[in-house]
Order: structure tokens, then sequence, then C-alpha cells
């Protein structure tokens, strides 16, 4: 395994590979590896010649008040788990070489990045494309895998990709869990949890779960079903809600009739530490749609399998009840 | 010579011709070619073994008041030129190719683009800078050419590829100047002047030319000579200003104390028909520094070889006198 840190050395690897006709893999990572990650690098490692993993934690995707310095960096550790996982090249750049000088130029994505994240974390989505764009130049690959945990993200640099001509597949890979803790999704950032907070985080998991049922069993109210995933959320007490929203899978704007197909999503501050999650339902090929058009006229008369709550008036009446 | 006018194909050609170690040289265009199209060419046919021309009018860098629909195109004289320059690849994609869906992505270069063409065209050089993207990943070249007529533009794209990691060489090469209309620098819009409008046209090499000297002759006072060649523009009774400026050739701010070197540039109308011409002015190694520390205090009592005519009080404090 080969640890590359120069941009240049990186590119004319990535050169003489390719005029060996090898097909280039790559998972771009901040490091911090954990299942997650390795089951990216795994599906890499298996429909690719050569596999390219980055570690580099970007500091232009962070906003001043964010985690930037406190980011778990774990590199030693990292190297070893590549190395058992056969990586072939490690890009792993300082900052200073990826931002050498005044940067001046960004690739932004409009629209599909307001929502969500994008509403809690402004400069977030620039720096990302950015500095994807900034990878994927350096390390030239034929593919590169995302998470499905980072949902925004992942269709963001897949929209990034169409529309900028970037030659490159963008694979996305089911999220991983912890068996442990009540599904938890996997993420750098469950280091910083007690376990009292781990315990707790479990709540958005067991959220989503319940609200897929709620969609198999017919609900199809996407107001109605966001405000059930607030207020179940709420049964975790040291969990702050960002936002729970059920949208569309491809504009990722709310969806308040829910039709084929949909994206719930969540982000959820516990203690200190911020968890997202998601999960995309699909109607069965032929199910029946919702044959419920009354819908639910107030938390009494319900007709849908979930028992709503309603914290507050403008809930309510976002819910329509 | 083939033409291609898909993204995909080009991208596998690329691909192909790389896996043969062909060293690939691009000059991207709107097609209309003239001599100052063909000196790129020309260039590029010699430093490289592969030489790809694109022709495509970018809608995304026009305004809407903008010359969109009437900038000229001229395929067939384009492609006849190209097969005289040896070109192998003419890369002529339709705008549904190159804009399919609805575009979210921009590739935006802050700072540089604010000044000169900047405050003029707004969304000029963002259109720019995403089609240049495009283009890059469509052709995947070694070296790309741009001539210096659009100096901005050509910094720009410099500032571009190097904030983005495009593994890309950018090569600027000298405008190319008409001998019969006194150095009038060759641009596609050029068509659109009349025979009065041609001549006065010159104007704007002139200014150029004469500053030069001023420049060789000692003048240091960035303010002095914008106000000189903006007075001397006025001589040419169909031009209106859009800017005269003498800025550093790096930031393009305003220079108003010439060092080492410094970018004259001007963007004049005549008639209906934007220009922009530039010089860029470089001290001799060696070469005394103005000697003149008082400047000029008043239009009497100029010490620099500049015979200064101030039309308004405003252009009078800003040129100190």
């Amino acid at each position: 395994m080969q640890i590359i840190s120069k941009i240049k050395t990186m590119q004319e690897k990535a050169d003489s590979l390719r005029l060996e006709n090898k097909r280039i893999g790559f998972v771009p990572t901040m490091g911090a590896l954990h299942q997650g990650h390795l089951s990216l690098i795994k599906a890499a490692r298996e429909e690719n010649d050569i596999l390219i993993v980055s570690i580099f934690v970007n500091p232009i995707q962070f906003s001043p008040n964010e985690d930037y310095k406190m980011y778990p960096r774990t590199m030693e550790e990292d190297e070893k788990l590549c190395r058992q996982m056969d990586v072939d090249i490690i890009f792993h750049p300082e900052t200073t070489e990826m931002y050498p000088e005044q940067l001046l130029t960004t690739v932004n994505v409009s629209e599909i990045t307001s929502g969500l994240c994008g509403s809690f974390r402004p400069v977030h989505f620039q720096g990302v494309t950015t500095v994807v764009t900034k990878l994927f130049n350096a390390v030239k690959p034929h593919v590169a895998y995302f998470g499905q945990k980072d949902y925004q993200q992942a269709i963001v640099i897949k929209k990034m990709t169409q529309d900028l001509n970037f030659d490159i597949k963008i694979q996305i890979l089911p999220t991983v869990r912890e068996e442990a803790d009540r599904g938890l999704a996997l993420s750098s950032r469950n280091a910083f949890l007690n376990p009292e907070e781990r315990a707790q985080a479990g709540i958005l998991f067991q959220t989503l779960q319940i609200a897929k049922k709620m969609l198999d069993d017919g609900e199809r109210d996407g107001n109605r079903l966001a405000c059930w995933m607030k207020e179940n959320i709420k049964n975790a007490p040291l969990a702050l809600i960002e936002y729970a929203e059920v949208c569309d899978t491809k504009t990722l704007k709310p969806l308040p009739q829910i039709e084929m197909s949909v994206l719930l999503a969540l982000s959820v501050r516990v203690g200190k530490t911020r968890l997202i999650d998601n999960m995309i339902w699909e109607s069965e090929v032929g199910a029946d749609l919702c044959v419920c058009p009354n819908l639910c006229v107030c938390p009494n008369l319900c007709v849908c399998p979930a028992q709503h709550v309603y914290s507050d008036k403008q809930e309510q009446d976002r819910c329509g009840s």
C-alpha cells in the first residue's frame, strides 16, 4: 500500500494506472474509518483493479462554529484498516497542499442544497462539492463511492457530476448500522457520544422504522408523517430535533402527498453531537396507493395507523388537523 | 478530421487517445473562427499529438440583454478552416447535449471576476467557468489554449484550474490584430462593425500603444494614466467607454502606483458592438522606476510625458490634480 500526499504525485500515479488500462475505484473519506466506510471500501475493492481511499478532513465544509478542530483524526488506525482491506493507495494530503493559497473558486449546487442539512450548515455543501471536485481531479477515478447515510450529500454529488460532465460513476451504498445500539447509523461522530447519549441516539432509526411501517400500512400524508416523527423523537429526552422531514427523493422538497417513493430524513442533536439518518421508502410495484382520501382530520379521528400527538398549534395546522 | 457531437463519445475518444499515450491539445471556441483562433490552433497543432477544437456558443455566459442569438455562427466555414489547420477533432455539441436538464451546478471564481468585464456582465464569468469545466471534463486535454485578448477570462480560467486541481496546462497566447484597421484586436464581434465604426474602433489599440509609451517614458501614476486613456478614447465620437483601467496583472484591482508590471484594460462600445482590448506592460529589468515623486499637480504643471485634459471635476480629483 502506497501513501501519497502530493496532488501532482497522485495525478501522475493515476495517469500511469490509466495508461495500463486499470479501472480506478475511489472512496473519499475524512478518516476515522468505521464499518460504514469499510463497506464502501469492500465494494470498491471488488469492483475495480485499483482502490484509492482519500483521508482528508476538509476545513471548508465546516462552519466556524462547527467541530472541524474536534473532528476525530485516527490516521494510524485508518492506515491499519486500509492495509487489512487491501487498499492500494491512501491519498492523504496536508491542508496546505489542498489549499496552498487563497481559494477563489467554488463549485455550487443550488436548490437541492438549500433544505435539510443545507438549512443548518450554510457553507457545508459548497465545501463538499468543491473538495470533491478537487479530489476527483487529483485521483482521476472511474467510480466513486458514497454512503446513503449522507443522502443529501450523495445526490448533490451525483447532480454535480452530471452537470459538470465528470466521467465518473457515482455509487451510493446502504447505511451500515450498529447492531448493539438499536440500529444507530455508523458515523465518525458517534465517538463523541457518552453511553447514555448512545442509548438515546437509537431513537433516530427507531423512528424511521416505525415511519416505514406506517407507509407500508398506507400512510400517504407527508406532513402528518413528519409531525409524527418529530413527536416520536421527543421520547428521547436528550434529543434535540434539527429537522425531521418527509421529502421527494430527487428534489428534496417536502412531499405533502406521498406517491411512489419518499425520503424520510432526520437530523438530531443528542447532547452536543449532531446525528443524521434517513430512509428511502418505495411503494411496492402494484401496491395500492393510500385509499384514505379524507385523511386525518384531528388526532382523535385519525384513520391512519399512526397515533398522532401534536405539541403545538403550528404543528397541528401543518398536519391539516 | 472527425466531428463529435456527443459528450460520451468525446470522453471515450479522449480515453482511447490517452491509452495510446497521446498528448491532447484543446482550443475551446464559440466558432466564427478568425486569425486569433487560428494562432491558438497553430500553436496547439505544433505542441501536441492530437488537436481538438470545440465549437459551442454557450448560452449561460450571455445575459438576457446580450447578443447570444445574434452571435455569429459560421459552422461550414469553421469546419473548412479546421481542416486546413489539420485539426483532428471538432467537438461540436448541441445546446441540449450540454444542458440536457436544469443545470443546478455552477463553478464560481470570486474577486478577480468582480471588476472589469465582470462589472458589466454579471453572469458572464460564472457561465464561462462552468462551461469550461464541462468542456475540460468532456475533452480531457493535457493543455488548453486561450487568447490574451480576453485577459480577464484567461486568468480566471487559470485560477480556476489551479484551485480545482485540473491537471491541465493553461497557455495564454498574444492577441492577434488587424493590420488594415490600426491594430484592431481580432474578435468574432468585429463582423458587426460597419466601415465607419471599424475605422474608429482603432482607437482602442492606439490608446494602449500611447499609454505603453507613457509607461516606457516613466509614467507611474495609475489613476492619471487611466484618466488619460479615457480622454483619448473620446477622440473617437462613436466610442462609448465601459471601462478604461490600469490594474494589477494578478488581482485585476486598480493600481494607483505602478511598479514592475501593469495591465491596461479597455472595454468600449463602438456603435452597438462591445469591443475589449488590453496590454500588459512590464518594466524592463534594471530599468529605473519613476523618478518623478511629485507627480502631476495640475494639468498645467504636469511633468510627465502625457498631456492631460480633464473632462470633469470627478476625474480631475481621481487624477489627484
